[in-house]
């Protein structure tokens, strides 16, 4: 029996989760299913795509991936079926998915079109419910992925995250503002080392981020860039929340010198 | 072992919900245990029986729901035991349970009295988890619910959800927001095609509604009115929030027309 | 295969959480993982120490915590696998794991050093996934306390819960809000009876709370004093939300006569 893991925007006020959790485990009396997060923000789809990306090589080798961040639901998105890297996702086409299962050259996309694994009745705004659920169900069952849908050749992919190198150092962006208010931005760690050798200070606009390995490097309040557990280039305060200090938000342009 | 399911208005910040799983685990070691919700708001009753029938009938039969909403814990009020519509309900006789347990005629009800299956000493103010939690267990292992106590007649009720059809069309009232912004109502939308043919929109006060299947049948930014996953007819704005761009509060006052 | 209860300050806006279970999902498939609080607010290690101890005896014997509270990671201070009243408990050692380990005279205390048990990289900044996870999931599968890391003779102690009998009745202050507004006081319920017998009313500043022995026993909106679930003395308003109302914080002083 393989693992399920849910991501969604639904959030803890409502019943939407739970109501995911009882289909599977209807269909499905045996699945483990794992939460990976549920506050994603309403509709924000590359939250969504990149949460799954930083989590998903963590789980083991076959484990099902639910995402449900699905503004367009009911109108004429595909539902999705995508193995790659290992896994299977399922999520609506609108680029959620498409960091998760970027890189593997065997990637295959399927329409989650075969009504013998949806709800008896499709509701026009609730596909997680009545479209996804139940396919991951029945997938961690063992029904083989041909049978859910017709392949489609490709999906809706988000702008990769982006980085440069400029005659002045690399120049990023900000593309996640974590819970402890550190800015994660788009250049890779291993990036650093290797091209910004010499490197300093990461800054947006006139402030600046010495660069350093963990957090307790500097004193209490002060702020300092690091490479994250994600691999990415992150700006923090020590003990702070760097984006509410600093007003940085998600797209903020980042430079390293 | 049945599958034990939690709804409480415990939230994430302190070890209350924590604390059920702990009790539940040490009685029950199997119990598979699922959370639908913690995140009722504090004390709310009405917004916690209504997650609760949302989302019961997508669990299996047999299901173990543990609902706590419990204001008036400690005091005169019932804890009680009901078996109805293939599943069972544990929570406080205050209203919490009277939807998701309505419209079966083989509903019953017993009071946790039992002290063979209560924490050796119940406290005043967590039956959660000196009532609920362990009568729960227990009847996972399979103790028959007439060991728990004696049989009651009734349970307190909450009013009906209502609509009525008047010469100017229907009219119900909100009886939910979602974390989307969309305003629940509490007429069925079985009912709008039935009864209310040709109708073309909803309304509260001045601001219309108009009838469609899904979201993104109108352009982004703007209102509609349809049935939505619970069977209900809904109000939303099309990627907006509804609840908030017009103040629409529950209880407010819905027409259709 | 033992019970791994996660308690953490990472919130569910991001895939921190979600990590966590991945890496316990790949190392020891078969584990089952309770969450007992991701919601500690960021970097609070006494709200995290306190959830902690107020919950730890209603899980199973042999249960292993896994308490990520974390804000020194990377710095100096050291990974811990502490074994004490009958349970295991990793985290970080900065009074974190104080409070729930304390009073057993046989409590042990090691070291997760051992590289064998860690992720092959282990970041700067995520001691969660890299150290914590897998160590609990070896431990999950029978691995020996001894073999992750040398003994280490005491741990980073949080200063006690304290309170004081002085002349005019007993003194102590208020160690936890929590989400109903109750304000959870560093005096025991036990000694309330024994030493301040015909003591009347709690205070802070000059406001009275009475006591009593449930919520209901006061009208509703009325303050009230009363021993609480964690067998603390708890300041409280029947239905209503006592901190709020009345701004008590953490580390106010409460008097009771």
């Amino acid at each position: 029996m393989r693992r399920l893991v849910l991501l969604t925007d639904f959030g803890g006020n409502d019943w939407f989760v739970g109501v995911l959790k009882g289909v599977m485990a209807t269909l499905a009396p045996k699945a483990a299913i794992l939460d990976l997060s549920h506050d994603i923000p309403p509709g924000d789809i590359r939250a969504g795509a990149f949460n799954l990306w930083a989590a998903f090589r963590y789980f083991p080798k076959g484990s099902i991936f639910v995402a449900v961040v699905d503004p367009g639901v009911g109108g004429s998105r595909d539902p999705l079926l995508v193995t790659a890297n290992g896994r299977f996702f399922l999520g609506p086409d609108n680029g959620l998915l498409s960091w998760a299962t970027a890189g593997d050259p065997g990637r295959t996309i399927r329409i989650l079109s075969n009504p013998k694994y949806r709800m008896p009745e499709v509701s026009g705004t609730f596909h997680g419910r009545d479209v996804f659920a139940p396919a991951a169900a029945h997938l961690s069952r063992g029904v083989k992925p041909a049978a859910f849908g017709k392949a489609k050749p490709a999906l809706v992919e988000l702008p990769e995250m982006a980085w440069t190198l400029q005659p002045e150092g690399l120049a990023g962006e900000v593309i996640h503002i974590d819970r402890f208010g550190n800015a994660i931005t788009s250049i890779p760690g291993s990036d650093l080392g290797r091209i910004a050798q010499g490197a300093k200070a990461a800054s947006i606009g006139r402030r600046n981020f010495p660069i350093k390995s963990f957090y307790a490097e500097v004193p209490e309040g002060q702020p300092l860039c690091l490479v994250g557990s994600t691999g990415l280039v992150e700006l923090a305060i020590n003990g702070g929340d760097a984006a509410k200090s600093f007003r940085i938000r998600r797209g903020d342009r980042v430079r390293i010198r």
